[in-house]
């Protein structure tokens, strides 16, 4: 059985503030949803939580974790790597590229299925469920693997036969949909009536991620923080759809700041395919459908936001970044030429850093550290 | 420029003794080689080395390796993860698993490549060659690309599109031979007339790897010892073809004994896709042609062995252990199942465990470790 921290005391809604008892809230904050607002919940700690400095990967930064215990592979501890060509080119500072596809299953997706894992089966689950167009449901296959627990992943027919097979092989079934609309529905009625533990969104507009999974993206920001601590990046370019990773490593920032470890939070740039988050930081309502090209993201792809990627965004006074769909092959290229060999939604943040210091949002002279979430062997070749 | 550890002191032959000064000695030993005998060399190091405790990854090893400062992709650090089911369903003590897919390019040989191309940087060389069934030349390819030389990887017409894409995308050209065999009077060619810089075997019998390049998996014995040091395994399974990572990781557990650091050297066992080391073992000329299936199993696959081979096997007491190769697709999907998902070469591990405690030549009670070599986004799905 995994182990529940000790700290942890409350849940608290993102937008609201409201207060609730560690439980599962799927559809997010029960108040606000009644006023037609979906919204993720996080968690409050409370005690005298410490970087566990005798334990390595995530298991170092178990104060700050929902679980003391977890299912692990391997997860965590990914390098950050200088990029000196790169920051030269560009009259910047530093450049650094943190490896999170050097997580087991290749991808960011590892550091929340422990998680998500370590509470179903706390609660007695049989079965973890996600929507994924493939990261996730190839992580989460893994570490229900390790758990003894099963595992369905409901998706699309588009799933490429790459991610078909990493999800497949460890035991876990597809379910394949038309739409990936259709799969929020279908997901609803599962988690209901069969009892599957929920590890993805499943509501329209959605909420994000299974919280206790979301947390464990903190562990981001406290490993840039052990390493960089007194050259903290300016800004920080994360590859974005609904957020999780986004909103989960604005909080471990959160935390450092709070505990009076860092001076600044840095500035969090969601990278998307089309406009999504820039159209809600202009005005419009985040509830709304956004339509647009991601065929070739189809990691970062999808026609909605959350409210977790505009609160991530306004409290680290970041911003979102659009790249150029059709140049997503010459990011990818670009930056297999520096030895980073991405998949093509996690190739974006080449091209949104060349954007960003073309329009003067990062300035000459800045530090930025990018997050490759994923490795190029999962696109097709 | 990279930096030379000032700590190496000379060069020597595995078999015959002779110390040779510091220079590239492509066919291995002269003296051995004069009389028949191809033979891979190493270094002897000399001074107060230590390791670098505030250092991390490979850099933390720079004493005992021949470059200190090399081109980085973050390679190293791997987890060993502890599998108490299978140690349970077999009767052992502890079962780990080092998982060196997590390496940046997703494999081992992210070990061997940084010390390949510092050296090819250092001597002024504008271009390193590979003769490569994929892993390597993805490796050498990328850390090419990242110290900004160029790369050749010698292969066959059969090689996946997974891999080609992996060695092409990041800048190498990839040469189509015939036949495997074609590779070697060709590699040969080109290092004597174009002045590549050879990092892998082109002499037959070969001799094996680049010794540079095979002093960094000399890494991975060390990381086992820092993350293991009083429950150290009995046994290590490597899986094998010319033995690079065998050889390595023996001098690794070498330098630790000399050092007084552990007790006893590790068995090592060699797990092969047909016999080859075994025969020689059975008291074969080691400069023999093997014939046998590797087809499932390309990465170990191979009609030769080396003398590093079974020096290494030989020096810790251990042996080789064939794997069924019509069960590869078990085994891979047997590890899957606990959550590891690998490439079918590195999948053979668990088949021959399971044959090493059938056979008794793994006791009950032992501790194992097996080195998971590569991720499974390298085979065709």
């Amino acid at each position: 059985m995994y182990k529940m921290n000790s700290y942890l005391k409350k849940m608290y809604c993102l937008r609201c503030g409201s207060q609730y008892e560690i439980k599962d809230y799927h559809t997010g904050c029960p108040s606000c949803l009644k006023d037609g607002y979906p919204v993720n919940l996080s968690f409050k700690y409370e005690g005298k939580q410490k970087i566990r400095k005798d334990k390595s990967r995530m298991f170092r930064y178990q104060d700050f974790l929902p679980y003391e215990s977890f299912p692990t592979l391997g997860e965590g501890n990914t390098p950050v790597i200088e990029v000196k060509r790169l920051a030269d080119n560009l009259n910047l500072n530093k450049v650094y590229i943190k490896n999170e596809f050097q997580n087991p299953t290749g991808s960011h997706k590892d550091r929340m299925s422990p998680f998500a894992v370590a509470r179903a089966v706390s609660l007695g689950k049989k079965c973890v469920v996600a929507a994924s167009s493939g990261n996730a449901g190839a992580s989460l296959a893994a570490y229900a693997a390790a758990a003894g627990i099963k595992c369905k992943i409901i998706t699309t027919r588009k799933m490429n036969p790459i991610w078909k097979k990493a999800i497949e092989l460890p035991g876990a079934e597809l379910v394949l949909m038309n739409t990936p609309q259709e799969r929020w529905p279908y997901m609803q009625k599962m988690v209901e009536q069969e009892d599957w533990y929920p590890v993805t969104n499943f509501v329209t507009p959605p909420v994000g991620s299974n919280p206790f999974g979301i947390q464990g993206y903190k562990t981001i920001s406290y490993e840039i923080y052990e390493e960089l601590s007194n050259e903290m990046p300016h800004f920080i370019l994360i590859p974005s759809c609904r957020a999780d990773l986004l909103w989960g490593v604005y909080e471990g920032f959160k935390d450092l700041f709070d505990f009076g470890l860092i001076q600044d939070i840095p500035r969090l740039i969601a990278v998307e395919p089309f406009p999504r988050i820039s159209k809600i930081l202009d005005g419009e309502d985040y509830r709304n459908t956004f339509l647009g090209d991601s065929s070739s993201t189809v990691s970062i792809g999808g026609d909605t936001v959350t409210y977790q990627a505009i609160a991530a965004i306004k409290l680290s006074k970041g911003t979102a970044s659009n790249i150029v769909q059709n140049k997503v092959a010459e990011y990818r290229l670009e930056l297999a030429k520096l030895g980073f060999y991405l998949e093509s939604s996690a190739a974006t943040i080449i091209g949104s850093l060349a954007e960003l210091v073309a329009d003067q949002t990062v300035p000459q002279g800045a530090s930025v550290l990018m997050i490759a979430t994923s490795n190029g062997y999962k696109d097709v070749p």
